[in-house]
This record gives C-alpha cells, sequence and structure tokens, in this order.
C-alpha cells in the first residue's frame, strides 16, 4: 500500500468538526477504497481550547492557515475558513505555491480568484477541488467537469439557495407572509441574524457564477450577474402562479445567447409539472442542458456540516486515489489560460415568458388600455386573467394578471413603462420570469 | 502535449457511430480540456461497407472485436458490441489482460463478470470504465464510486428502464390500457419488438445488481434479485394510486436490512408530491440514501445513442486526464478482492407499506372479513376504501382498496392467502409495494 495521504484542515467549524470524525470513523474503510490511508495531520482553528468533539491528538495545531499552508508536512491542504480575501485567499495561495493540493468549500473565493488560483494549480501541476463550493453534497463540479467533457452546455440553473426556497415553499404551503416564514427560517437556523446575502440572491450568484465558467469555458465574472432577491414576492404572486400551474423558486440560470452568456439571478416561475418545480424547502437542484447527453438535473442538499462535509472528503479521496506528479484535470474545466474572456448577454435582450401582476383601478377601460400596450409591443398573451383585489382594502381596485408567450426583456419593460405612464395603477408592477425545463 | 490518446472501438451501431461523430467533430475542444488529443485508431464491427455517416478513414479496421483487442496499436478498448458472453466477454478480457484501458456500456456484462474483470483491470492497474452501463447519461457511477468515497449507503432506488416509464407515464396521462401503450412504445422505437426483457423487469435487473455492488461493496448478485414486471398493471390501479395520491413507477431498489441487502424490481407506489414521482416517460432517476451525505437524486436520459455516447466519451476523458500507470480507482467501488460475498435478505422479511386491490361480491360481511384477516396479521391500515367495480361487468361486485402502514411482506401474504381462502374473492388480489424517498 501507498504512503498515507496526510491532510491538514483549517478551519473547525461544523465543517471541518465533521470531516475530522468521518476521517477518523470511517478510517479502514477509506484505506481500502483509497488504495492508502487518509491521516488528518495538521489543523488551524482560532480556538484550540475548544471541545469538537473530536481526537486531534495526531495532528499538529498550527495558529494561522498561512502557517499550515507554509510549513505543515502535509500533501492536501484543505480550506475550510471562508470569505473571498484574508486568511482563505493568502493560505491557498501558499499552498497552492508550495506545490500541495488544495480542497476547499469556499464559493466566494473562487467567485473572486478562481481564475487566478487555477492558473497557479495548473502551473504546480496540483489539484484544486472544490465540489462543496456549489450545492454541497450535489457533484455538479464534478459532472460538468469530468462527465460532461466534450459535450457543449445551452443553460445551467438551479435552486442553490436553501434560505430562499425554503421561505418561498413555506409561503406556499402554509400561505404565510415572506417576513413571517424569514422568521421562521431564522428560528430553525435555516436564515442567518442577518438574512441580505442569502435573501438578495448574493449567495446563488457566487455559486452561478462558478458554475457558467465551467460550463461555457469563459472566465469567472461574479460581477456581471443580473440580480433580483426574493423579499418582493408576496403570498398573491405565489398564489397567481399555483391558479397558473406554476410555482416560483430563486433561480440562477447561465445561458449561451447570441449576444453573449446571460447570468441572472430572479424569482422565477417554472410549470408545476417539472421535477425541478417539486424541489421543495432546503433542498437545492441544479439542471444542465448540453447538447450531447441532453438534459440532466441533480437534487440534494445543498448545506449542512455533513453534506458539505461528504463532498469535501470526495475531493480528497480523488487526489488519494490518483498519482502523484502533474495532474491533467483542469481546476475549471478548462485549462485557466484557455478560458475566454467572458461576454456579458444585454439583459434587455433575455427571451422568455413573463408573468405581469398589476393593480388597478376598477374602471372601465383599463382591461383595454392593459391590452393595447403590451399588443404595441408585440408582446403576445398565453393567459390573462382578471380579479377582484384579494382584500378589498384598496377599495375599487382589481388585479390583472397576464402572462406572456416567449417575448423579450426590453419588450417587458417598454409595456409596463407605458402603463405606469397612465393614471390607473395602484402600487408597483410585479414582474416575474418564466422559465421552461427543455425535457422534464 | 502529451502523446494523443488511442481509443479502438468495438461496435459502430447507434453509439459507435455518435462516439465517432463526436470525438471527430470536438476534436480540438477534447484536446484542451483533456491536455492531450483523443484519436480513433481502430474500429471493429460486422458489416465494413456500411455508411455510417462518419468518417473512419484514419482508423484500422478489425474484422473482430477480439482481434481488435489482442493486436491494435491501442491505448483504450471501447466495447459497444453488446451481450453477456461471446465476442464481448473474449474481448474485453483480452483488451485488460492485455494491459489496455477499457471503457463498456455493456450492463449484461457486468451483471455477470464484472468481478471477474474488475480482477483483472486491478492486477494489470488498468481503468475499466462503464458509466453508459446504467442510466445511460445519469453519472451514477460516479457518483457512487467517487462523490460518495467514505459514505454508507443504506438505500439506492431507481427508474432504469424508459420502455416500462413511458408505458406507466401514458397509462396515466390518457387512461389508456397497458397493451395500448406497449404498442404505441413499440411504433414510437421506445420499446422492442420482443418488450419481454424490459417489461419483465430483467433490464432493470441487470443494472440494479452492479448498482448494488458499487453502494454496498458486495459481489455482484444478478440472479439473486426478487423481480415482478409491470404486466400486471391495469389502469384501474394507476387510478386508484392517483385518487390516494400515489403514482406507480417501475423501480429497482437494494436496501440494507438487518439480514442482509435487499434487492427488488417491481412496480411501486411512490407519493405523488416527491420529485421522483414527477419523473416521467422514457427519463430516468436514480436516488443514493447515505448516512453523510444524504439523499441525492439524478435525473436524465437513460438511453439514445448520444446520451450514452456522452457518457462512454467522459469515460475516455478520465483516461485520457489520468497520468500512465497504475491506477487506485476500484473498478467496483470496493477493490475486487475486498469485496463481500452478497447475503440476500428474505423477502418475506421486506417491510414498507402495502397497496391491495380487492374485487369482492357484493354483499354483507366481506368488507368485515377483510379486515379481520388485516387485523389478524397486524396490519394496521392507512386508508380503506370501498366502492362500485369500474365497469359494473362483473354484476354485483365491488372493489376495495385498501393501503397499509408499514408492515412485512410475510404478514401481507398470509393476509392475502387467508382472503384467497374465503369464497368472495373476484379475480385475483393485487398488491403493489409503496416505497417512500426519505427527504424528497
Amino acid at each position: 500500500m501507498a504512503d498515507a495521504l496526510k491532510v491538514g484542515i483549517a478551519g473547525l467549524g461544523t465543517v471541518g468538526a465533521s470531516l475530522v470524525r468521518i476521517i477518523t470513523t470511517r478510517a479502514n474503510e477509506l484505506a481500502v477504497t483509497c488504495g492508502r490511508a487518509i491521516e488528518v495531520s495538521a489543523v488551524s482553528a482560532r480556538d484550540r481550547s475548544r471541545d469538537r468533539g473530536v481526537d486531534l491528538s495526531g495532528a499538529t495545531w498550527f495558529d494561522s492557515p498561512e502557517e499550515m499552508a507554509a510549513s505543515a508536512d502535509i500533501d492536501v491542504f484543505v480550506e475550510l475558513v471562508g470569505g473571498a480575501e484574508g486568511a482563505a485567499d493568502r493560505s491557498v495561495r501558499a499552498a497552492l505555491t508550495r506545490g500541495l493540493h488544495v480542497v476547499t468549500a469556499n464559493k466566494a473565493l473562487l467567485a473572486r480568484h478562481g481564475v487566478e488560483l487555477a492558473t497557479i494549480a495548473e502551473e504546480k501541476g496540483v489539484l484544486l477541488n472544490f465540489e462543496a463550493a456549489v450545492a454541497g453534497g450535489i457533484p455538479v463540479i464534478k459532472a460538468l467537469r469530468e462527465s460532461l467533457t466534450g459535450n457543449k452546455v445551452a443553460r445551467i440553473y438551479g435552486i442553490m439557495n436553501g434560505t430562499c426556497n425554503y421561505i418561498l415553499t413555506r409561503m406556499e404551503k402554509e400561505g404565510l407572509s415572506f417576513a413571517d416564514c424569514l422568521k421562521e427560517a431564522q428560528r430553525l437556523g435555516y436564515a442567518e441574524a442577518d438574512p441580505t446575502f442569502d435573501i438578495e440572491g448574493n449567495d446563488t450568484a457566487h455559486k452561478l457564477a462558478i458554475l457558467t465558467t465551467l460550463a461555457f469555458g469563459t472566465q469567472i465574472a461574479a460581477d456581471e450577474i443580473y440580480l433580483e432577491g426574493i423579499g418582493n414576492i408576496s403570498i398573491e404572486d405565489i398564489e397567481a402562479a399555483a391558479d397558473l400551474g406554476y410555482r416560483i423558486k430563486l433561480l440562477g440560470v447561465a445561458q449561451r445567447t447570441e449576444s453573449g452568456i446571460e447570468q441572472r439571478v430572479h424569482p422565477t416561475m417554472v410549470p408545476r409539472d417539472t421535477v425541478i418545480a417539486q424541489v421543495d424547502g432546503v433542498t437545492n437542484a441544479v439542471a444542465i442542458e448540453s447538447d450531447i447527453l441532453g438534459e440532466l438535473l441533480m437534487v440534494g442538499p445543498g448545506a449542512g456540516g455533513d453534506a458539505t462535509a461528504s463532498a469535501v472528503l470526495g475531493d480528497i479521496a480523488d487526489i488519494a486515489k490518483s498519482r502523484p506528479g502533474a495532474q491533467r484535470v483542469p481546476v475549471l474545466g478548462t485549462p485557466a489560460a484557455a478560458l475566454a474572456p467572458y461576454q456579458r448577454a444585454r439583459m434587455r435582450s433575455h427571451e422568455g415568458g413573463y408573468f405581469i401582476r398589476l393593480t388597478v383601478a376598477d374602471r372601465t377601460g383599463v382591461f383595454a388600455s392593459v391590452a393595447t400596450r403590451m399588443a404595441e409591443n408585440n408582446i403576445s398573451l398565453e393567459s390573462i386573467v382578471q380579479r377582484a383585489s384579494p382584500n378589498g382594502a384598496a377599495g375599487g381596485s382589481k388585479t390583472i394578471i397576464l402572462v406572456t408567450h416567449a417575448t423579450t426583456e426590453e419588450s417587458v419593460r417598454k409595456a409596463v413603462a407605458g402603463i405606469k405612464a397612465e393614471d390607473y395603477l395602484v402600487g408597483e408592477p410585479q414582474v416575474i420570469r418564466i422559465e421552461r425545463p427543455k425535457a422534464f
């Protein structure tokens, strides 16, 4: 049997502690499967005295990740510190530069510095694995980086934030408001005390930026993403969607178009009888549409200490099973030097169906005016529903709900601007994009 | 750049021709991604003169797979001949013994000889990859063999036969009979002229046997699978299932139990609001429940020339990207020499819910008798429905539908035997097992 693979783990929070426990308790099975033992040889965390319920007696303690990366006697540096800058960034660079393999779960780091880090890893001939960085336990990185080799991806989309999906699911199932569901998510530990980063779509955007690069072979462009959060989604939207045969999900979508790559994160209506529409609660899902394989959908836990640790362990095991020396698996699917510049598609050119909900004054001619604004912009309608306002409180107002056939963002914006210029609108119009899975 | 990887392809049917076309048309992209070119250096098929629409001028022609395996100047032998014995078996053995890597899409070969072939591959230090053998384009082999390293699998189950899922979906959506849907499937090319192998569950069983070994580290036991096909499923069953909130799917299920590993293929009721229940038509799906990762579900095309070729290409690319020399990825997840003997769980000990549909004489006391037989066998009922027979043709008969809480196969068999011993039963009772996904 080959020498043991020596692992150094920086960061001993929930994921790190779970990882140490698994490597320790499954030592025999791992040695058989990988053809060599895996040992936790070094660790680093802020508080040395804290009891994490795991045996760290065999590991050398380092006070900082950077110190461990620079001088520990290890083969693999596992970064579970978090954050795009600071210790995580410095220690990963140091480890790669020293010729260590690196495994990380850090989506922010990759979204920010992924191409630079991949360049160093490829120059040094080491692996930089990051399965846990996107959609937790779902092996979407491996699917894109390995299984889909030779395919051209047309679109990749997914539910990649458990907090948002939990809130939207609860709103639908229980008829509760966004605010109430957010509070419940916080109570259950599914949402942070400051939930902004999740709710406004930034977390999904980081993950999407990484997937875009793997799917389309373009440089990471995390700042070039159209972003809309779910804070604006009301129970009326969810009920209207249900009536029309749709569910609302926060999707991250990246798509090849004639003018470039679209990257967008926004509340999305998906047809209720599709598989992804059935993905509820904190569960994540990622779909990939490619030209040879067709459509692939993967559903699983997007977060949680154990699920994340499982993905990290899979990455470590891949290194344990591989031959020492130069590796040929490009970190980002395409060798870093061969990544194409990212060309952003104009959001105004986005094509698709739209759901538009308007609260309007209840008087003659309004319906005709709305229909005229649509027609003027060449928007054809799949359905149009007029109903009394949900709670009569708006006194003399009514609701008009439109679902369009495929049109462009530009047309919809113009039509909505036209309606806003009229005097019958009560409050802001709601506009939600529709996304249709291709095969299922 | 390293030397080109020379591939020899045995079998130029739909999958083989698609594979040659992709390797040829995507040559540049593959060379960049893999760090070396991939070349089709040798081919073998029955009919040399047939026009397959692909350029084979650069490849040496061999009249038999065995000849190609024995003497072609190649690095990888791709077996797309099919069949558990004969040319496929002989050529794969010859190629492995000669020290060539092998890629195959042949589930029958692996279900029959997988452990022997893995043993040869591991002795020779070459890779034997077979992603396309189970669930076509869905990367379930990679997930089990690589991503889930360190996990203990509790259950794996899936929709792995597109023909059966197409027929069951059509029966439900259109209200057509099994026979009508089978004819339509044959007309559309989704079912063979002789559909026995698909319909009776043998195809699913081959795939399940391979997954069982990867999931549980036991020797392949393709002949130890409990088997029930879908020929017995009527439109009444599908409608009753729908009324009760279930859909009927042909599932292959492998599960760890106290007495051993259950392997079973049978029509199964799954709750309608689960993700897998939404998988319709020829689409496949595989779910894996493991102790660290949790639940993972993958959905995608289970067949088709391009989807299968994509999986084969992914396997070839893994070889192209790996270092030459001895490999450490065990062919069947666990090294062949370390596979445990397969211990079959008794089907009578199977635990789960059951759907039981009885057609009975419409007279006083029958309902009470049925309920008594259940109670005598400690079967508690989730629901019990009595209704007029669907078409009155049975004259004076009625239908009783029971859904049980978790019980054992033995209890259900005893209860049904007790009912059959009474004089009120009209026709055979229908018994369908219920499977509940754990997380979604």
